[in-house]
C-alpha cells in the first residue's frame, strides 16, 4: 500500500436551491459538506489511495455531519478534531446561459479558523505520510491559519514530505498584499503549485500577457512565463495550471497545463456542458496529485487531471465521484457519452 | 422618491410540473402566481420603483397567496380588491429541444375578468402616480375589461400619467378582428407601445415583411417600418419590439429594438440557454418601463431592457429577480457566467 | 377499428436517481416501470392503436404497479399473466457531458425469463391481432425465452400477422455466438427488423463499412448494404435503422433509414438536446410499426419513425409521450421548440 | 363474470400541498383526480368488479390526465366524453389537532356540469350493467345535472338496473330547499340511500333525534328512526349510514349503519389515526355497493363497507386501494397493525 | 385604522431537516426566516394590526430573504436596517414519541447582534406606534442589544408606548446571573410580561412552587404566586403565562393564565397532536398582544391567546397563520377538526 | 480501547415510498441499506464500539452504495467482500391506524446468500475481536449461509469469543422445521440469545402460555419459562426478549426482558408513536450487546436496550442514530420529549 496523502483546511456546510433556483426564490437548500482540501482528500480516496482529512469542527451535529460525508466516502477522519464554535457556511447559487453563479460565504470564526498548530498532533498526522497537501484559502482565513500554514509546510518539508499547494486566491478573504506576504513566506517549503488562470496575478502579481478572463481568451504562452517567474521565485519544482474558457454559465472549455521543471504540457481542451463547476478546480488537484504520487509521466498526468477535472463538472455538489475507468477512458478519446450498459 | 408606476391586469395561479415531465406525467405541480402585468410590476418593484398592482382576486386563500406573492417581492397591494369567483389557472410544460413548451390555460370566469371600472378607486390608485402598464391580453378577458382598459386609459391621460401597453396577442382569447376593433380605440391614449414579432400583423395587420418566425430569421428592416405604422396611426410616442430567434426550445437568440419617435435602436443579440422563458417579454417591458421612467438614453434603454429579459430566461417561474448589478454587468458586456464569489 | 398489435417482453421496474445525481450520491429513486416491448405497447396505444402487451410479473405490488403503468397509457394488459418470483430492476444514471449514461441491471432469475410458451394462452392473445413485436433482449433472457420466441414467431407467421423485431443487441446477456445462432433461426419468421448502428454486426457480423460509434460518424452508404444482407439472408421484407451521432451525453443528432425491399429512404437528421434518451430506439420501433401498419408510404414512415423518436429524447423515463399532432408539426418542419398556447 | 357496476358524476383536479402546509404556505401541490362517484368507481375495480366511470372532461391534458388515472386503477373509461371548457379544481388542505381540514372548490363551469343527458350514449352505458351509482353532488352541479340525474335514474330503474345514492349533501353547491326538491323527485328511482350522520337532515330535514356533530357524540337510536323516514318516503329499499365521531383532525372514531328493511346493523366501531380522510365516505360506498352486489348478509356487509372505509383513511388522495384481504382481516378482529412480511 | 405595533430583535435562517429525519440524517434542509419577535410580527400582521418589525440584517440574498418573508405576510419592513456580516443560523429537528426535539444555534456575531441603538431611527419607527415587543433573547445576545433594549424600552416609555417583554430565558446565551442582572433593570420599563412555565425562575428566582416540568403536571395555584411576586418587584400591569404539559415529543396540553392586576384567568386546557411546536410561545404573545391591543376583557383575551397558540402547533415552521374565525371558532368550543368545505 | 464487535449477515438496499404512501401509489422510493446484523453494527459504531460488518456485496455501484452507507456511520468495512450477482432488495410500505406495514423481499440469488465460508479471511475478521453476532435470517437465506453460520461460530467459540444470535424468524425464508434442525444445531456456540415475543415459538416450539400477539396483550410471566427452556435446552447463558404490544401500526407498547442464568429482568414499558417501525428489534440487539460487552448490571443492561430501541422507533429507516445521552436521558425518566435547546 501506497504512503498516507494529508491534507488541512476548513469543511464547511454547503447550502444550495434546488436546480437553478435562485437564493431568494428558495424555500429549501440542499444540504452537503465541502471545502478545497476536503474535495481534494476524497479525490484522493476515491481514486484508492489512503487519504487523511485534517480539521477542526465543532461538537454538535453539523460538525458530526461532515466528518460523515468525509467518512462515506473513505477519507480518514480519525485526525479531525472537536471543538470551536462553528462551521463555515456557504450558500451556492447554480447561474445558467449570462447569469454567473454565485457563491456566498458565512465562514467567519469557524473552528478551524479559530484552531492553531497545537491543537493538533502533527506528528501522528504525519506518520507514514509521503505528501501533504492545503490550499490558499486556509492561510487566508485567519492569521492562525497562515501561521499554521507556514509551521506545517515547514515540519512536512523537514519530514521529507511532498508539498502540494493550490494558490486558491479568494478576494473577500485578504487582500492582495496580504496574500502576498503570506504566500511569498510559505512558498519556499512548497513542490507543487496548483492555480488557476487568474490566481498566480492576484498572488504574486505574475501575469500571463494578455489573457482576459471575461471573453474566456486564453494565452497559452503566457502560462509558461508565469510556471517560470514562480519556479524561479520559490524554487518550487512543478507548477500546474487549469485553462479555463467561460463560454456562459453552462458552456465551458476547460484545459490545462504542468510544467515539470523542464517542460510544459498543455493537455487536450475539453468542451463542457456543465451541471455543477463548484469544485472543478479542486478536482484538478485531486487528480494531479493522485497522478504524480503514481508517477505518470507528465503529460500523462496533465491529461489525467483534466479528463477528471472535466468529468467532475457533471457531478453535483464539489465531491468528484469518477472512476478510474471514466478517466482514462475520456482520456483514451472517448467523449461520446454513450450509454454505458 | 419618484412616482408611483400602476399596472392592471390579471394574476394567476400558474401551475407546471417539475423538470421537463409533461403535465400527463407528474403527480405534483410546482405553484406561482403570476400574469403579464403583475410581472411587470415585480421587475419594477425589483428595480427599487414604486409599483402598485391592480386587480380583483377572490376572497379566499387562493387569491390571498396571489397577494402575498406580490407582497413578498415588495409590491404595492393595497389596491388589490377581493370578490368575483376564481382565480385563473395555467398550467405550464417546459419543452425541451424540438419539443415545444406548451401552455394551457383554465381562466374564463375568473374574478377580474367579471369585474368592471367601478369596483375600483381609480383616483386613490393614481394619486401620485405618473405611469400606467397594462397588455392586450386585458381587453381580451371580457368586454367588462375591454371597457375598463379604454376608460382607464382616458383617465390615465387625462391626469398626464404615461401609459405603456404591450400587445401580447393571444389567439385564444379573441380573434383578429375583436382585437383590432379594441385596441384601435385604445391606442390612442396609448404612449408606448411595446410587442413581440408577431403581435403588431396579429392585431393591427402590421407586417415586418418576410419574417419568419418558424425558422427563426428575423427582418431587421421590416421592424422599422412597423414601429412607424404604429407611430403614424395612433401617434403613440414610442414603440418596442422584443426579436427572438427560436433554435430550439432550449435555445434562443434575444435582442429588441427601440423606436424614440426619432430613431431605431437596436440592441445587442444574446444567445440564451433557456431556463425558463415564460414571462420573459414582461420582463422586457418591465426593464424598458424602468429605463424611460428613469430617462435612459434610447440606446441604453433598449440594451437595459433587453440584458435585464435575457437573464430573466434564466429565472425559474415568470417574475423576473435580477439586480441592477446583473443587468448592468451583462449591458457592459461580462455574458461569461463566471462564478460571483 | 383497426387490429391488435401484440408485443411480448419483459417490464422491469426502473430506477434513477433524480436529475444528474449518480447512483451512489442519490438517496431516493425515481421509479418507473419499463422495457423494450413495454415501450412500444405504450407508443402504440398512444397513437391510437389497439395494444396488447404480453409478459408476466410476481403476483406482488411491484409486479401490479407494473401492470398499473400499462395500463395507464391504455395498453390492454389483459394477457399478462402473474406467477414466478421477481420482477427485473434495472439502474439508470443520466449522463451529461462527457460522462455517459450508465445502466445497471438486475433481471436475472425474473418471472418473465422463467417463464414458458405454455404460461400464455396464445390462441385468445393473437385472436383479432395482425401484428407481433419483439426484441432481441427477449431471447436473450434465458434459453425458455429463446424457444417461446421462435415458437411465438412461427405461430404468428403461421397466421399471417406480420411480425417485426428491433435487434437491441445487450453484450451483458448473451455472447455474439449465442446472439447469432438464436436470432438466425427466429429471423426467417420476421418481417420487419429492426436495429441501431451497431445491432447487425454484433449479432449477425454484417458491418456497415467504417463507421466508428464512437466518434459519431455514420457511413450511410453501409447501412443500405447491411440492409441488403438482412433481406438476402433471412427473407424479411423491410428493414429500419436508427442512426445516432453522439457528440455528448447531453448532445446526439439523430435520424433513421428505412429499407422498404425496393429502396432506401434516409429521414431528415435532427440535432437533439437530450432530456431522457433510455427508450429512444423503442420510440422509433413504436412509431414505425404505426406508420406501416397505417401504410404510410416508405418516406414518411420513417420521416414519421424519426421525428417521434427525435420527441421521444425530450421526455423523461422510457415511455413515449408524444401526439400524432406533435409529430407532424416536427416532420413538417417546425422543430423551434416555440411555446404553444 | 358478474355485470358491470356504472357511476355517473364529476372527476377534479386534486390538489393539495405536501404534509400539513397550509395552502398559503406551499409552492407545490400534490396533484390527483378524484370525486365522488369516481371513488366509488375505483374502489369497486378495486375489489375486481367490472367498474365503468362516465363522465366529460375537457380534450386537454388535464382531462387526458384524469381519464388516465381512472385507467390506471383498472376502471372502464370507454364511455368518457371529451367536450366542455374545464374540469373542476378541487384544494384540499391536511388538518391537523384542532385545526380543520380545509377543501375549497373551484368547480363551476367544468365540463360535466355544463353536459346533459343527451351528450352520452346511455343505451351503450347501461348494456350488461346492473348498478347504478350516483351522489347527490351530481344534481346540485347544475339544473342540467338535476335533470340528467332524474332521467337516468328512470331509465336505470326501468331496465330493472339497481341504482344507489350516496346524499353527500354539499352546502355551497345549493340550498337545503333546493336540494329538498331535487331530491325528493329522483329519491323513488332509486334502491339503495346512503349518507353521513348529517346528510338525511340537510337535504330531507330528517333529524336523528339530539345528535351533535361537534361534540362527536353519536345518538344510534335516532338513526333508526332516520332509516325509516326514509324508506317510509320513498320507498328505497335500503339505508346505510356512516357514523363518525369527530375527536380532532387527526383522530376519528368511525362505525356505520345498515338498513335492510327489516333490521338495522351497526357495525363494530374504530378509533382512526388518520392519514387522508377526503374520500372516506366515498369508500364506505364502494365497499357497501361490493357487498350488496356479491350478495354478502346484511352484517357482513355493513361490516365490510364499514372496516374497508376505516382502511381508506390511511391512505393518502381519495382513491381507496386496500385489499379484499387486507378488510377481511380487520373485519376478523386484526387492527393491530403488526408488520406483515 | 389602529395604532402600529413594533416589535424588535433578531430574525434568523431556520434550517430543518424534512419530517422527522435527525440532522445528521438529511441531505436538504427546509428554510424559513424566523425569531422571537418576527414571529410575534408576522402573527399581528395576520390579525390585520400594522404590524412593523425593526432588526439588522446583511446586505445580501440571505439577509434579503429574511426581509421578504415578513414582507410576504404583510410585516411593515421599512425600518429592518442593512448591514453587519451575517444573518444567524438555527437548525432545528423535530422530535417524536419519547425523541425531544432538539435546537442548535448558530447565531453569533449576527448583525443585529453586533450593531446598537443608534443604528436605528427610533423617532420615526415610534411614530405612530402604541406598542412595544421584545423578548428576553435580544438582551441576551450581546452587551450592545442589553443596552439597546434598555434605552428603547426607556423611550418608549417616555413617549406612552405600551410595552410587553417575553421573558424566554436561553441558558445557552447568558447565565441566570447575567439575565437576572439586565432583565431587572429594564422589567420597570415593562407593562406586560409574559412566560412560560419556567422563565420567571430561570430569570428572576420566582418559583412557582413544586411544578415539575419534566413528568408535565403544573401547579397551577403556584402560578398565581410567580405573577403577583413579578407585579409587586417591578410595577408591572399584567403577567401572562403558558402553561404547558409534555406528554410527549408529539402530545402536548396547552393552556395560558392572564393575571391583569386584579384577578387571574386560567384557559381552558387543550390537548394538541403537534405538528411543529417552535414558535408556540411566540404565537401566545402575538395573540396576547392582538387581544389587549384591541381591549379584549381578560377572560377573552387569554382564551384568545391560548386558541391561537393551540392551533399555531398544528402549523409547520414558527410563523403562526391562523384565521380570526379559527381562533374563534375554537374559543367557542369547536375543537373536533370536521372538515371546513 | 475495548475489542472489536463483528457482525455477519446480509446487507440489503431498502426502498420505500416517502411518507404513508402505498408501493402501488408512489413514484419513487426512498433509498437506504439495511439488514439485520448491518443494522446492529451501526448501533454499535454509534455507541462508539469498534464495529465490523462483513458480507459480501455485488461489484457495481450499488453494492458500493451500501458499504458507503456502513462508512458513513462508522462502521468498519474492510472485510467485506465483492463478487456475485446482486444486492437484494426489500421494499418497505408504512402502515397506519389498523393498516399494517408490508415488506416485500426480492432477495433470492444475492451475493451473500451465494457466497460461503471460504470467501472471507476469518482469521483476520476476529482478530481482535471478542464478540461475534449474527441473525436467524442469515442462515434461513441459503444452504450456503447456514453452513457458513455453524463454521463461524464453532470458530467464533473456539477463539473464547461471545457469540449472539437474534432468532429472528422469517416465514417466508424457511419452514419451522427447518429452521429448528438448523438453529437446533448452531445453538450450542452461541452464549447470548435474543428474540421477539414469536420467534421462540417458531423456531424452536418454546411456547410463552397464552400470550395473543393480535390483541397485543403479553403474558410476561410466560417469557421466564421460554428463556429457561432455552437456556435449558442450548446452554446458552443470555436470553433477552423484546416486549411489543400492537395497538396500531402507529402507536405500540415496548418493553423487554434479561435472563441472565440467575434472574429475569423486566424493563419499563414506554408507549410509542411510531416513526418507523422496522429495524427496532436490531437496535435493541444493538444496545443490549453493548450494555453487556460494558458490563452493564442485567437490570441497567436491560433497560439500555429497551429505552435505546423506543427510540429507533422514532427514527425514519433501520439504522439507530441517538446518543447515549438520550439513552440515559430517557433511561432516567425523561421521556417527555421537550425541546432541547
Amino acid at each position: 500500500m501506497s504512503k498516507k496523502i494529508v491534507s488541512f483546511g476548513e469543511i464547511m456546510l454547503r447550502l444550495n436551491p434546488p436546480g437553478y433556483l435562485r437564493i431568494q426564490q428558495t424555500d429549501s437548500f440542499m444540504a452537503s459538506y465541502a471545502g478545497g482540501e476536503a474535495n481534494v482528500a476524497v479525490s484522493l480516496a476515491n481514486y484508492g489511495e489512503s487519504a487523511a482529512f485534517v480539521t477542526m469542527v465543532p461538537a454538535n451535529d453539523i460538525g458530526q455531519s461532515a466528518i460523515n460525508s468525509l467518512r462515506h466516502w473513505g477519507v480518514d477522519v480519525s485526525f479531525i478534531v472537536k471543538g470551536g464554535e462553528r462551521l463555515g457556511v456557504y450558500f451556492v447559487e447554480k447561474g445558467a446561459s449570462q447569469r454567473a453563479s454565485k457563491v456566498i460565504y458565512d465562514r467567519k470564526h469557524s473552528s478551524v479558523a479559530e484552531s492553531s498548530f497545537n491543537d493538533f498532533d502533527w506528528n501522528a498526522i504525519f506518520n507514514d505520510a509521503d505528501w501533504f497537501h492545503f490550499t490558499g484559502i486556509t492561510p487566508a482565513l485567519s492569521d492562525n491559519m497562515a501561521d499554521l500554514c507556514l509551521e506545517v509546510c515547514k515540519m512536512a518539508k523537514k519530514k521529507g514530505i511532498t508539498v502540494s499547494c493550490d494558490l486558491n486566491y479568494r478576494k473577500n478573504l485578504w487582500s492582495r498584499e496580504k496574500a502576498k506576504g503570506v504566500m511569498s513566506a510559505i512558498m519556499p517549503f512548497v513542490d507543487v503549485v496548483i492555480g488557476n488562470e487568474e490566481d498566480a496575478y492576484d498572488v504574486f502579481g505574475f501575469k500571463a500577457g494578455d489573457t482576459n478572463v471575461i471573453d474566456g481568451k486564453l494565452n497559452r504562452d503566457g502560462y509558461r512565463d508565469v510556471a517560470h517567474m514562480i519556479t524561479d521565485s520559490f524554487g518550487c519544482s512543478k507548477v500546474a495550471f487549469t485553462l479555463r474558457e467561460s463560454i456562459s454559465a453552462n458552456d465551458n472549455n476547460w484545459a490545462g497545463m504542468l510544467f515539470d521543471g523542464n517542460d510544459c504540457y498543455f493537455s487536450k481542451k475539453y468542451p463542457i456542458h456543465i451541471v455543477d463547476r463548484v469544485g472543478g478546480g479542486d478536482s484538478f488537484s485531486g487528480a494531479l496529485i493522485y497522478a504524480l504520487h503514481n508517477n505518470f509521466p507528465s503529460d500523462q498526468a496533465i491529461e489525467f487531471a483534466v479528463a477528471a477535472s472535466c468529468l467532475k463538472h457533471t457531478i453535483e455538489y464539489d465531491f468528484n465521484h469518477v472512476t478510474l475507468d471514466e478517466v482514462r477512458n475520456l482520456m483514451g478519446g472517448d467523449g461520446s457519452g454513450r450509454v454505458q450498459r
